[in-house]
């Protein structure tokens, strides 16, 4: 594909979402699960949240796609999220994973260990924790090191590339590392996704509810154009909210009116470059 | 009771809350619990959320009401949820139930089923959830197959209003069916309230948020009148939010604002129409 | 100290947080949740929330400080919270308590029991809450009937002053009593920090995220400056954010944006007094 049938996708995708508002279920982080929920709808999906193994089920096989963050792994989530991982991919359902916080506590390093054979369509995460992703599934470009601090990225997007490469090749899907700029990848072709604004950094859960959009799109679109569609929206919405905002509460507000006033015109011609991997 | 006495008395339940900031604790979804929260405390009232069976029972008996939403179901809600109900009926405390999503999962249609001997004294949902509940209590206007779909009513309001009068008949109480207007009924009279946003339907919570702040109007009124000054405010502060608002994020900031401002006065002359069952 | 040398070192943990980021992590309520993560990034520092025993271990390990608030308590927190208050003194991490709706259940009684012997480095509460806190641990000052209705406090923030220096003797550290003014002391000196806004008492989460944001300043000051710097930074952008806001929805978000706002300079010269016990 090139970049004008990339834009056409896109922009495809973000009409479609608006017009069918699609379910994408999500079993997700108490921190964020509002922000998650209120930017899939402004998007234009649907959002529902469970956190019981027979829950997880019925939305995976209910929605279009699924959105499963490790954020604030509950007792349940030994049994919900690997049961849920294997409904989706038995049912051919997309499902964005986003690996927040690897290396802390064995639960959570159990339960990213099994979900590797549901290969998840999209992985979202920071540098950080791509790396250490690919390193727990022991493909190319990972390392058994968490340099995880928190939910922040220690090193720079650029340096999980092959890392995001590995692992969009042993899933098939896409994997989208976010920093300083996004980067998306399906194993073959790279975008790079541009804009953003550095308060995104100061607010809680714009990873998060990000990985929340990615999954409203997935449910419409390819896991390479539903990524980039979803970075798209948030370094456009992030840029224009930064510019009429001077703290941290406003932006997050600011920054979901972006999000519902978007075009689908406008999120395709946010600006992204191609390379090869 | 007509229409204006029934404006009377939902302007004296709005001032009594206002001046006695009365406590309806929460066991609730965790998507929208900080929504819930800050609607309750805008209208005047004083909230507490928890999740342990004594807890529960406790709320029970220290509040004037309390607030019951079966969103995001915890393993512990399979003992809290029913004996907190329990204690409710047998202290005749007023409780608002609200059955989010009936029809996904088994624990969340057992633990509807067990509520229907502890009848709440308001029941808010949208037309499918309470088609839905109906049929599960073997209620007139009720339904066996579910239509949810996550958590958006896919029927119209009216067309749930059997099932309102049956499900009002048998708990003695009110129900409230939320949608492009709001129908209440208590079994024999039906109020139809308008005003409200399409912007409501486009963030996470109105409803979740409109359930607790009926059961803080519950605390001081008779379900029908709680029920009618929550549909009234809610009305009330969806119109005047919209006018200043051009995106859901900035929409919901200004909504809370309104249910903050609106006056006993102005919430008891939003208007609504009555009509017999 | 006198309080210019106070004020020096206020400005001085400010700073250095704005600068360093530190990590702060909390077990806390999940009504609440989401503002105490996004008031800790405001000021410049570093959020993660967790539920589970090891994750609880892990980041009292890998942080500078923690902040645990006991409002929703779940299952797992038997185990979860004093094996993290356990670690937490045995590491010598500052930490900060919040014994939100003490008395409410027989689980929060027993953990709050078990915290006495990991003396807390800094207690925030109401009024109330500090006095059955203190009760508790059968400390002068406290009293075994709790007075706690929902969250608010029922009595006046100087009617705590004996429990909380009582409370602050026996920890070795510094005590917060949160209300129409705020009453900070280290068991010998009492500082009172001056400011706020009445609509502080309308949202949801102003003494929660106080806790949290009192956590980050653990991590880079003692107790006393800790618990003083974040009274004095929520008095300040309380007042700020009451100027150009009418309702309780703009409130919370200008207040966040406020705290993001505020200088080092500002903060340390925001109104208080001094004191003998």
């Amino acid at each position: 594909m090139n970049k004008q049938e990339i834009q056409i996708k896109i922009a495809k995708a973000v009409e479609i979402v608006k017009e069918s508002k699609p379910l994408a279920g999500s079993i997700t982080n108490s921190v964020t699960i509002n922000f998650v929920a209120n930017a899939q709808l402004a998007v234009g999906g649907t959002a529902a949240m469970v956190y019981l193994p027979d829950e997880g089920e019925t939305l995976a096989k209910l929605g279009g796609a699924m959105y499963i963050n490790v954020g604030t792994l509950l007792p349940i989530y030994e049994d919900t999220l690997p049961h849920t991982a294997k409904v989706l991919f038995e049912n051919q359902k997309p499902w964005v994973l986003d690996p927040v916080a690897i290396g802390i506590g064995s639960l959570r390093t159990k339960v990213l260990e099994q979900f590797k054979p549901y290969k998840p369509s999209v992985i979202r995460g920071n540098a950080s924790e791509i790396i250490a992703l690919a390193g727990l599934w022991n493909l190319e470009g990972g390392t058994d090191t968490s340099t995880v601090h928190g939910v922040d990225s220690t090193v720079s997007v650029r340096t999980a590339k092959s890392a995001a490469v590995a692992l969009a090749s042993w899933t098939g899907g896409a994997v989208a590392v976010s920093g300083e700029m996004d980067l998306i990848t399906d194993g073959s072709t790279v975008a790079v996704s541009y804009g953003g604004s550095e308060m995104m950094t100061a607010i809680t859960g714009s990873g998060c509810s990000l990985g929340g959009v990615m999954a409203v799109y997935a449910s419409v679109a390819d896991p390479f154009i539903a990524a980039l569609s979803g970075a798209s929206v948030y370094n456009l919405a992030g840029m224009r909210a930064e510019q009429h905002t001077d703290g941290t509460g406003s932006f997050q507000i600011a920054f979901i009116d972006e999000l519902y006033k978007a075009s689908a015109q406008d999120i395709s011609m946010n600006e992204f470059t191609l390379e090869e991997v």
